[in-house]
């Protein structure tokens, strides 16, 4: 009965999560794959660095990764230092050369390098696994590509951001700006110092990339499709979209129309009777839609030490049991080079918030110019204050272009105030 | 490069699905497992039966399912004849004698013969996988078994019968009566014409009893255990729980406390924030909580031939793909005998609706026998009607055996009509 020897890169809170984990569940994992494996090596720069009240044997230490990747006694190498270049790379790239299969974390390397590793592990015949890298604790990508194998993937969307998505919910608890939720964000350890990838959609923009990949058999797209993040969102857009039966989401979405993909990250107006309207705090929902079998959803927490080192040990029991699928769920050779939808003929219904004084005056100037552009209205709320009114307008679906042309226009009117605030509507038959 | 030879038997409205999908989708699970399968047979009682616009040559046929199970050639046998005896039981017994994968859909057969079946499945080195028996398109036996493999499973429940499931969210969308309603149901064809099995909980029984197992690695618990369905709610029952900001709903529940298994099925109240609360129609819902991940969902169509077979597509490509995983996510060996918690000791609040004349002289008859039953009340409403009132109390937390203590009291009063009804509420630190 074979032993897997693993080794373990990079020794920051998941790593010695997976330590951890590994070392208590030795016995747990044997009875429910039937065999045994072994902490074999880590490695960090610093082995002396504190680690709490983890010790860990000096003699498992090594300090440079890539002599793991060439040693014969690895099995399986668990890449978990991050970034999509530098190290990691070198690691991975190295690991997989050497025939050993690899479990990472890192939603950057597979996002930007997936294809060409995903090749270099099938000529290889070992395993990339990187369940852990979308939706941290769920299993996603594993009932994605197993799963629902048998299905043809139509579209998928969701909430894959726990940081952005503690703060939408946050603001609209305590009704308080994005900026002082941001702050109580980082306290509290859900967000980091410099936000930006959280909360501009680069992190979400990663894993839809994956994921879209997975869920249509394409080539990885991981650029020139829109990706806007919450920074713009003011809690005014909270409480109308509320008063108007909506929650703000920021939305990952990927579909397959006509042989392109049409991916992007923004938030997103959602009716409040759909479920994943009311995924709140720093919890994940995936929406998969496939035929034959319809809608499936998966939520659960979408980062933390517990659940991320939970789907890294699913990655590593899913090749102690020889599970030899495919990283994306496609054999390399059969991934299409679909090409990416032009997100400017996209159609939806529109929010929209203008910021304006002499509110009639303004109104007439507003609706004459959306009519021009061909854009109807559905609805219209004011909200005026002491010196300055509010008008929002939900228009009927409409067209990227032509909103963004209308925008264009009105944004040089001088009674229009601030940034004019665009957020689209999610189309109910998508939800 | 091996081709899989697949028999399918019974050829019901999900045999054809199976095979009409397997057909069409041949290069497509070729390209997502790298193996190619082939329908090698197909056996039913009656081949000339018509079948729709499905048209299996005849050259496919066995008539009898046995000749397959000890047929050199096949490697998976597909049993879909569904019971828990009589042909289906021969024929699964027969296949992972003869060294044949086995997949199956068959709920009772599992719940029933699973312990000696994946016993026999692990001495003869093959897979004998069910995913389609619980959670329709789901992939939840999948999730836990793998997804969730780093995990101790505290808990799992959710909502696993669409047609109890529908009745309850159509009573209260149309303030029917279950009678009106399962008649629908029927017409529908989402409940069977005689409806027993899925109202009166046995098919959710099966199903949690299956689930438990994998969760905890114990043998499977299939008798004994609380089963309560749907039959005796009433749509009165249904709005003062609306009322209450409460929804009904049929739920089974496995939880692992002190090595005892609580496993139960029965309908509960469920406060309305909660999501599985939201889970409407034919739709179901399954929550598992373990350590280190926290609290998972899995949401999808819980029935129909297309989501059915999706999960028996992804049994068999899971096969095909190598994956050696055990039945039921533990090495027989390892398997548990653990005993049944006594139910008796079960604490809840509880909803409880009294029919009543005379209502000032019965609610002290009432409160003073809650109170000797040291059963206190949270909340009590009334709802007079011209010639009797129902009240209706949600007591505290108290033990089921003082509950059934007072109610058995509470029937012998004359001023209290019909039978008292009795709805468990979930505690809300388990939702």
């Amino acid at each position: 009965m074979k032993t897997f020897n693993i080794a373990i890169v990079g020794l920051g809170n998941i790593g010695l999560e997976v330590y951890k984990n590994l070392l208590h569940n030795k016995n747990n994992i044997f009875n429910k794959t039937g065999f045994r494996l072994n902490i074999y090596k880590v490695s960090s720069k610093n082995f002396s660095k504190k680690r709490g009240n983890i010790k860990i044997p000096k003699s498992l230490w090594e300090k440079n990764a890539l002599n793991l990747c060439a040693d014969k006694n690895v099995d399986i190498i668990v890449e978990l230092v991050g970034g999509a270049d530098g190290i990691a790379k070198k690691v991975v790239f190295s690991a997989l050369k050497n025939k050993k299969h690899v479990v990472t974390a890192n939603k950057a390397l597979i996002a930007k390098h997936g294809d060409q590793l995903s090749i270099l592990a099938e000529k290889n015949s070992v395993n990339l696994l990187f369940e852990a890298s979308v939706g941290g604790g769920i299993p996603i990508i594993q009932s994605i590509k197993q799963g629902l194998i048998a299905n043809q993937i139509k579209q998928i969307y969701g909430i894959l951001n726990g940081t952005t998505n503690f703060i939408l919910t946050e603001m609209e608890k305590t009704n308080s700006s994005f900026n002082e939720i941001l702050k109580i964000a980082q306290q509290k350890g859900f967000a980091e110092s410099n936000p930006s990838a959280d909360i501009d959609g680069h992190d979400v923009a990663a894993k839809i990339s994956i994921l879209s990949s997975i869920c249509f058999g394409s080539k990885i797209i991981n650029k020139n499709f829109l990706v806007e993040g919450i920074r713009n969102i003011e809690i005014e857009d909270i409480l109308f979209a509320k008063k108007l039966n909506f929650k703000i989401k920021l939305l990952a979405i990927a579909e397959k129309i006509n042989n392109k993909i049409k991916q992007r990250v923004h938030p997103c107006l959602i009716p409040t009777y759909i479920d994943i309207a009311n995924i709140n705090g720093v919890t994940n929902a995936i929406v998969v839609d496939g035929s034959p079998i319809g809608r499936t959803v998966y939520e659960g927490p979408g980062a933390g030490k517990g659940p991320t080192s939970s789907s890294i040990i699913s990655d590593i029991a899913s090749i102690m049991v020889g599970n030899d699928d495919y990283s994306f769920g496609f054999s390399p050779k059969s991934k299409k080079n679909y090409s990416l939808f032009d997100f400017s003929n996209h159609e939806s219904k529109y929010y929209l918030r203008f910021l304006v004084s002499d509110r009639p005056g303004v109104l007439s100037t507003i609706t004459s110019c959306l009519a021009k552009n061909k854009i109807s209205v559905e609805s219209l709320v004011q909200n005026p204050n002491n010196s300055y009114s509010n008008i929002v307008i939900v228009t009927h679906a409409s067209k990227e272009s032509s909103i963004k042309n209308a925008i264009s226009i009105l944004a040089k009117n001088k009674k229009i105030f601030k940034k004019i605030v665009m957020i689209r509507v999610r189309n109910e038959s998508n939800l």
